[in-house]
């Protein structure tokens, strides 16, 4: 039969080292940029795994991380599950109190942090008992003054470390190696596991030619940050193929990305939609020279189709869509044209392009509509189910793994059509989704309808309560400055009219200061939905 | 944690039937080409499997093919693992005993057989106790008349098998799937065993980038027999991939393969180098359209760096070298020049592409020399040696197992040397070395060299045995028609002289009529032997 070899984490910077010593990991800081070959990573990476050992780090005991895209960011990324520990990437942008709360809950022994990001462990150092050391990552002379308490220098503390350490060879490819929490609309983030096996699997799947093809001859930058599903995947496949990786740092603008494109000569990228639209405004601005750029990777939330036809009719920079979340590591789907596709009239093919795109290799999907399986016919809407070598199976420790998680397949929570390519369109949120009288309509659509008018700014699309239809839909709408008090509801609704039957058409629109938003600047219907309500049950 | 998603071959064809129904098998056959959808494939493989089952063919059994590249092998490649069971390609080029030997040594309990090879199933037919069913597939109207008993047409059982039968989904990725006897050069072949693990691991890897990058945007061809290593994995990734693939069917020549590749507008295909020089052939003596062609596979051994030239330069056809062997699934290393070797002069990147390459993602090497790992200067010699997902562990009930496998790697038999940039390049076999006091002569470099020669048709470089230096080479060479008699032993050796170091020289030229050859055309070393001692006794 054959070896039983285990799909581990550690053969991946292995074959970095030997295969690829003179490549490079190109980091940028805030005053100018760094250069590391694999060779020096590899060493360095050995080092800080020698040094969390000797920390007290044991197999299967979590160390944290509250950084930027960087090197020593990139070190920990193998150092840790190098170690059979596991990698917890901190999402910043959490509140503290939510810090506190997934540091806690996977009893984080180690932190690694940036020293900009000091201040968020200042905030929340009495609530954070498991923590025994904090290791600060700068690039500044020395760590900034702080009250924390078992406070290492990165750098410092490296130097005791040895660059000869052998990464653990005791890992079952199921043993868990990284950790990464989602946000959940109510409650607590919840955890999701990788495995070696998972991070391994789905690392190939990134350089398959028929999703990111992620290469050796690619020089990648991973912008969406690594505390987002380990930047979707790309420091390990790139590191595992000898991918070149520019790293965009701290506190970066659409300026500093683009002029790293153009400088680095980048020839993939990734990150999400107001990413991307950012960079465009910049390349709208000013001349750069993207001639290397092979594709631009989205995710995250959907890209306008306007995004995507600029970039790539005007700007002759190849777009893709791709789809995923913390559950699934992140990559599932990718917009990537099958041949017969490629072959149609631009408008055809910017259609399937703006939808989320096909399942890749490795993973299957179901999608339920309201009466079973839905048809492919790019109409009838369901909820999107997952299975796959690199979906979660449950969220860590939490009751709401039962949500998600039944019948062996991962219920996304997102609802989609699905067309006779087999390509899927995100159209909303099951929850955000308005169930009327038996229909589905959703909320997406007629929000995207509604953004389109020339005078309303933002729009979302709720739902309320109805005695005969169960729910309606009801419009929230914020006017252009220039437009304020000059649009009437009957105008909206005229204006929606031609594009949608007669029972989508939202019962009431409200005209409103502003929409409610979450923290990464989504809209928040829960509170929307609240305020609605009240405004109502004022009326009556 | 992450689900437990097994890897197992039925997946593979159930995504080619859900995403890519319309993508098509192109299967040649004696008077034409036959089309078919995934979509057709799919129910017809179910069909199949159906139809083993109705057979008796029990998890774990083993089910023989005879046959070349056609759709109905296809068929079988999905419809015998998507039962559980083991696909057992046997070389049609074996000799009857040896097919015999491997067809009670499989126990195959159904053999599904080419029309032309019944001829090989009439003469061992006494001898094959455990087959209990014969499946006949021919394009003719009728089966060829036989003497064999429980003879079935293919198309005819076919009709009796359900198009939704249920692949089974009792599968663990470690069970085995598939089965390949690969020639020893004593005693009879050795069985090597793959797993759906090894075999899904093996595919993804075929689509990865930097290694042969097979996509749904690829038509490919399939040279290599699929009795030979699962036609190197191709049928497996295209499928899955949803590639279209074309068959070149039974007793195809030069011609037939150019006008398929030219017709059907191939982009990847891959053979061996007699194949491809046969193709090269025909291209310098017709017009060929290949533009399609992205890659011309080459494997199975290495193919003269001339050819690789002239495909690339004359003809602008990409040719990259893979190695491998029945023990590695096969593909372990590709000649895909990474991007600094990219930007070389010619000269330097044909040495470099004239290797067998790098190591691909998911395999680890050792080359062990006289004292342990050798330097990757390109010059030491050494033994490779292997690991892998999808590596051997053994032979199937085989005693010599341990000459191959032990300390955790596959011990492959190729003396190689590795260079700075990692790429490998086979230099001989460790049987075939010449140990001449404690250093190592590669007969092969010998040989190459001999063969430079004007006057020189073919050589081969033997041990013989020494008093003081244990061994030392004897050349033995046929010259060409018009040079018989007209080249003297020190002529042969002036002309290698500047070439390499004293001791590496021959002690003895002696002139043949022809060198025994095995019946794939390899030189017979042991045979050559045995001559040459007998020789030299005689003369004592």
């Amino acid at each position: 039969m054959m070896m039983n070899v285990q799909l581990t984490i550690p053969t991946m910077m292995e074959r970095a080292e030997k295969f690829f010593p003179k490549k490079q990991v190109i980091s940028r800081y805030s005053n100018g940029i760094k250069r590391f070959t694999y060779k020096e990573i590899g060493k360095r990476t050995r080092q800080l795994a020698n040094v969390l050992e000797n920390l007290g780090v044991k197999k299967g005991e979590a160390v944290g991380t509250l950084a930027w895209n960087h090197h020593r960011h990139l070190e920990a990324y193998f150092a840790i599950p190098g170690i059979s520990a596991l990698l917890h990437t901190i999402n910043i942008r959490l509140d503290p109190q939510q810090i506190a709360y997934i540091i806690n809950h996977a009893k984080d022994k180690v932190l690694l942090v940036d020293d900009c990001f000091l201040p968020i462990l200042d905030a929340i150092k009495y609530h954070i008992p498991t923590v025994e050391a904090i290791i600060v990552m700068t690039d500044e002379e020395s760590v900034p003054a702080t009250t924390l308490t078992n406070v290492y220098e990165y750098e410092a503390l490296l130097k005791t470390g040895s660059e000869t350490y052998l990464f653990s060879t005791d890992i079952n490819e199921n043993d868990p190696a990284g950790l990464c929490y989602t946000s959940a609309t109510t409650g607590n983030p919840k955890g999701v596991v990788y495995t070696h096996r998972s991070i391994y699997l789905h690392s190939m799947a990134l350089g398959l030619a028929d999703t990111c093809a992620v290469s050796e001859q690619d020089i990648a930058m991973p912008i969406v940050p690594m505390f987002h599903v380990n930047a979707w995947g790309f420091p390990f496949a790139c590191t595992w193929f000898g991918t070149n990786v520019v790293m965009p740092g701290p506190f970066f603008t659409p300026k500093i990305l683009a002029e790293l494109i153009e400088s680095e000569k980048v020839t993939i990228a990734a990150g999400v939609p107001t990413i991307w639209m950012g960079v465009l405004k910049e390349m709208e601005e000013r001349e750069y020279d993207f001639s290397n750029v092979r594709s631009f990777i989205s995710g995250g939330s959907a890209a306008p189709r306007g995004i995507i036809e600029k970039y790539e009719k005007k700007f002759g920079v190849p777009f893709v869509q791709a789809y995923g979340m913390t559950e699934t590591s992140p990559l599932v789907m990718a917009s990537v044209l099958k041949s017969n596709q490629q072959a149609l009239p631009d408008d055809e093919r910017y259609e399937y392009k703006a939808k989320q795109g096909m399942i890749i290799p490795g993973v299957d999907m179901k999608v339920i509509g309201v009466e079973g399986e839905v048809k492919w016919d790019g109409k009838e809407m369901g909820e999107l189910l997952l299975r796959g070598p690199w979906i979660a199976s449950e969220y860590l420790n939490d009751e709401r793994t039962t949500d998600a998680f039944h019948d062996g397949w991962l219920h996304t929570g997102d609802v989609v059509t699905v067309d006779e390519e087999g390509f899927v369109k995100i159209v909303d949120r099951t929850k955000d989704l308005i169930k009327s009288g038996g229909e589905w309509i959703s909320s997406v659509d007629l929000e995207n309808a509604l953004m389109a008018h020339e005078g309303i700014f933002e729009a979302s699309v709720i739902a309320v309560p109805h005695e005969k239809w169960q729910e309606r839909p009801v419009a929230c709408v914020v006017l252009k400055d220039a437009y304020k008090d000059q649009v009437t509801k009957e105008e909206v609704l005229a204006f929606l009219a031609p594009q949608f039957a007669k029972w989508w058409l939202p019962d009431d629109v409200l005209f409103m200061e502003e929409i409610p938003k979450t923290s990464v600047g989504k809209f928040l219907k829960r509170k929307l939905r609240e305020q609605v309500l009240e405004q109502y049950q004022s009326n009556l």
